[in-house]
């Protein structure tokens, strides 16, 4: 299929790369919940002002005995004006509801009309328009695009929310009620949506044969200018495929019926032709990756 | 001293134990700051779209070799469009920001005129206003405020940038690098300024016996409550508690004077008038955390 | 061409609608600048702490003569610590940038490859990438797009500032510093790119054409709807297009077509089957939005 | 009463101008809200995509009509793609969360048991502690600020959701379903309790004129310094109250007194010693402030 940067046709790439694209980071964020973790789950006891004054020399006996009765860590002091781990669990909903979210962002991108290579779904009616016959609407992929920028604001909240005055700050405790359940909510809203999207994702790999055919070779040349710098300056090859590039797209010739009339350079254009031969890595990576 | 919580002076404390809150979760980050390393520092090589196909074959090991030589990891696949590392880079220099931030915040409530418990700095003219010759404003607290605050912001606009579409993100990457810099600039900031203000920091321990005095027992109200309790249903050991303290507000005598004249429950009230004896495993915590 | 409604093919609409559309919140904010101008141009003389003590009973009056050499309005008090003004300021600064960002947004959707109904200028080399010859990067339209999520993100930061303590918040103040700056230079910045951007737009009214005939009729599904409830119940008509419309995606007939073999309803389908015909006020809108 | 600068003891100021600097804000924004009234109740009906295709010829007749009959303005054109009057309502909303924010936050200091100048209110049993028999909370100041800060936040999103592409963004609505109706309960909210907070709100004038006193003329530094620039070099009188500052402040004297020690310049220093002598225009200015 076409890679795209910059929301333009760039070379070929696999379905397996981008695929692997967005997973990556989720399995990062598998990594760092087991990190925060221990920060996250620890024991919160201490009385009025974190003293334990209440439970008199058998403060510290009564927390660790309550840790280990709930499974929690037990730091050494309490935690009630130190909202670092709360704060870290949200950024961690927020870098997950990102990582989904770039994946609804990329489908709904892929599921354009124009461009067609993805549908959320291959059921009929998904994504039906209250007047719009014809449409399909990318429902979970714009959900996904929601609720991702919808926590990375209210992270800005959670943030602020770490100036914790004094032995117990009111204001910025309640600022922490009014956004972390949301945040919550919207990270567990994305993952099942996700899932539900990632379950019935319908590819249509001949139309992304058909998208690239329709380049007319333009994707490919990088490899031709590559090809071309083998057998002079490299600036003069890129200079003369831009020109061709120019050319192809005005008239409608393939770029690299283009190059082959206008230069002698001795390439093999036949095996440049291919995009499936301008994959670099990308199948190797996507193997790489799964067995990791 | 006093722990204040909700604004308002509550029990005993030590002040050793609240350096110990503003220590913590710097502990907490540098923690973190070992575990997002790999994740962070990991090698970027791609090509134009994440294939690596202007290196045909070689591409994996290019990369490897590129790792190797800057000392990267190697991630089986480029990070070009994944930008989950640089965002949690992100959110630690927040967290930086804001656990000092709350210093900041604490001391400037400690060194109000009214409370006076510790001071920037015992330097002559250290903050010294422009107009107010009697004045000494804590400049570095309260830049350590705004530095945790502009964090605490700019961390939405990274999280934002983790929507990064296609193969390239022109858009998502200008975010990024119109907001990674500040936040960057306004952690060492804040790192330096904290330095500079714990080194000069002034405490008054005199004052903070004084003010602890000057509540004539009020802050002792729980520890009456849990005396009285042990005598009494401890409803009514409150209630009775609430009276006193009303009473003590309104005609300047001391809670326990007022308690004691008020009840005949043989409790010692000698015992319980000495704050000292009132600071629960305060020490004992202080003792813990600075051995781990 | 046609409107694209949820990133898929809606109906037809006219360019000039979408100019409008991008042009209406401009002309809002025209008018919220005159409205915002006296509170945010209004002298601020207070002395330390806003009572104007230094100039003993002269006080207001210097400070009337004062806004009147200066051009400004003068309000009853002080507004050292009233950043309503200036907060406001901020807010339009991103409602501007919001709007060109919406339009960056837009253009570089319409400029994608398989669009290519806009490009930002027909300039050869405009927008070229350092590797891939055949591209036209859209990056006027991305800077538009990044630098509106960078204001939208840093006006959270001045509303925070508005919890303004006492008679001078140090911390609230440092951290307008911090904000303010940016966002004026990156409104400044997205005027300045969207000007360029709009002078120099390439619009390809050709393609827009092929693009709507390429939907081969799905894209007046609905008049073809509305055209059939004149003649059967509204549900039994949108039914029947909707079972029209997957038919056409299968096999590649026209829609029209389709409906005029399946159903004998005594619809004039030459008339729907034009898309100028679908258009509604779509001109007339624009006249009138251009006539105000 | 002691204005309080950059959270230190400045100069004396009256209880009616710090009131008057919280209403002003509110006041601003009771005329933007009459301002953007018609760029925010505007009809919008326009069809799938804003031509009004469905109504034929008839499409902005009709939507004037629906617009008479709703009592709504009727701009040239639909305007549910430009969504600068909606995102300008939330930035009026957190204005006026901000603005209560900011009174908040001054009781919630005012109000600390080291000045006690304030209460929320004198009910007995007002902002109780579950724990802490001597207690009254400042539950309404902090709750204003925890709103404030909730909707600073949170109308980023909102301007986020600024940028929505094509004839419909389903993401972008998304966003501001998300966030606009938590941002008005925040400000109903706000507003419901400030009306409670002020209603109750108990103000000890004794407490005032104590901690005035209790500065012993410090806060009258500047206007010594200004008495005796009368007689001697500005910055010599500068740096004479200095130092007199600084042994007021060591030796437990008065600044007037240590002062009248140490220069024979004819200063009448008993205006001085007045706190009321130099509240500069801070009287008339409440009194222009509310006669307008």
């Amino acid at each position: 299929m076409l890679a795209r940067t910059r929301m333009q046709q760039a070379v070929p790439t696999t379905f397996g790369l981008k695929v692997i694209g967005w997973r990556h980071p989720l399995l990062h964020s598998r990594d760092r919940l087991a990190e925060l973790r221990p920060r996250l789950l620890s024991v919160q006891l201490g009385g009025a002002a974190g003293t334990l004054a209440p439970w008199g020399d058998a403060g510290t006996r009564v927390r660790e005995a309550l840790a280990d009765e709930l499974g929690l860590a037990a730091p050494p002091v309490p935690w009630h004006t130190q909202r670092d781990g709360v704060v870290e669990c949200a950024g961690w909903l927020s870098l997950v509801t990102g990582a989904l979210g770039t994946m609804g962002l990329d489908i709904g991108l892929l599921a354009q009309s124009e461009v067609g290579e993805v549908a959320e779904t291959s059921e009929a009616g998904h994504g039906g328009s209250s007047t719009l016959p014809q449409k399909s609407n990318p429902v979970r992929s714009e959900v996904l695009v929601a609720l991702a920028r919808y926590n990375a604001n209210a992270l800005g909240a959670m943030h602020q929310a770490l100036l914790h005055e004094g032995e117990r700050s009111g204001a910025a405790w309640s600022l922490e009620w009014l956004t972390l359940p949301g945040m919550a909510l919207a990270a567990g809203g994305a993952l099942a949506q996700a899932q539900r999207l990632v379950s019935g994702l319908a590819v249509d790999t001949a139309r992304m044969r058909r998208n690239l055919e329709a380049t007319r070779g333009l994707c490919l040349a990088e490899a031709a200018a590559f090809a071309l710098a083998e057998h002079m300056p490299r600036e003069r090859a890129r200079a003369l495929v831009s020109d061709a590039c120019r050319e192809a797209k005005a008239g409608g010739e393939g770029l690299i019926a283009v190059l082959e009339r206008q230069t002698d350079a001795p390439v093999h254009w036949r095996a440049i032709e291919d995009p499936e031969r301008y994959l670099g890595s990308a199948v190797a990576m996507v193997d790489a990756a799964l067995s990791t």
